[in-house]
């Protein structure tokens, strides 16, 4: 969709702290196997024990990302994926990223599925903050995603290929317009979905 | 530790809107089961099929959230908390809600287990953000919960009743001091922990 820019210092680096969740006994050949089958090679990776961090140009970052979640369901298990993008600290340093890399990407989208999610976008040190959160909010409906407004995030349902296209193009407009900013998504596939919900609900 | 405060407006709502993933075939009955058990008569409730949604005073949700969390570890399986706790937001109301309760919470710890987990926290419309951050990361040594900056987030580690003391905490400070804040935290017990870890990192 976009060419990713050279990088000069830390500001050109986006990157993604994100953990996957698989709710079967074989979680972990599953996220090994899922990891281990995605071309990371424009993004720096690094993981602890509790999740893996991309770093490195937007759109590299953003598809390496969905790569992963594409890899990890198999459509039958409810697996979530838990995904920080930020970009802008003042702390953050011109380190821990892969060089330029002009390399189009997001443009061979693979396998198409529904997933239902929740966002929450934060601009930091901005007195505008919520015209930011707004504006991101409307962005959704020309990638064919359903926003819904809920307590503390904004529910969002449509296929996993529109809603990544949408993330890259919330963070771009980020990039242009926040110095610092976080977009927190969390998303779901294969989910028991409302009729469990309304059991939940039942059992409070 | 402290006694709940009267609700004047939607300024005195704490809430919190978490997720459990149970990594496990039997993930469904294991959080139904845990959700149920807890009491949860001073807090709003409502659950969609991602996510439930807590709402009252500071007290009441922390604690609510922590109840679920120990109710639903088995001691074995490998269960992560995602949880977004806030407050502030200027689009919130004054409903969904529990009205005003003084019962002292806090007090009865239950069980005590080792938890690794990361948090991030965002003070919102404030310049001086930065000094919000680097002050709740401060704060942790005194209830022994060890920190390690990272990546987009910050990795913790300690007891999970300090770790929730710290949290009731930290959002006490919040509430004193910013307008509108976010403090999100991802738990996980039971972790096949740096072995597994070490494995991801190989096979990116």
């Amino acid at each position: 969709m976009q060419k990713s820019k050279g990088i000069t210092n830390a500001k050109g680096i986006t990157g993604c702290r994100f953990s996957l969740s698989v709710m079967s006994d074989n979680y972990a050949a599953m996220i090994l196997d899922a990891i281990g089958r995605v071309n990371t090679r424009h993004v720096w990776c690094a993981t602890d024990a509790l999740s893996t961090v991309y770093r490195g140009t937007r759109p590299h970052v953003v598809e390496g990302v969905r790569a992963v979640f594409t890899a990890v369901n198999d459509g039958k298990t409810h697996i979530t994926l838990d995904a920080t993008f930020s970009s802008g600290c003042p702390n953050d340093q011109a380190a821990d990223y892969v060089g330029t890399d002009t390399t189009p990407v997001m443009g061979d989208y693979g396998a198409s599925f529904p997933v239902i999610g929740k966002i929450a976008f934060y601009p930091l040190g901005a007195a505008d903050y919520m015209e930011h959160i707004s504006a991101v909010a409307q962005m959704a409906e020309a990638f064919h995603v359903n926003m819904k407004a809920s307590h503390y995030a904004t529910e969002l349902a449509g296929d996993v290929n529109n809603i990544f296209a949408y993330f890259n193009h919330v963070l771009a407009y980020a990039e242009e317009n926040i110095t610092h900013y976080v977009l927190h998504a969390m998303l779901s596939v294969n989910s028991p979905g409302l009729k469990r919900s309304e059991s939940h609900v039942e059992l409070i």
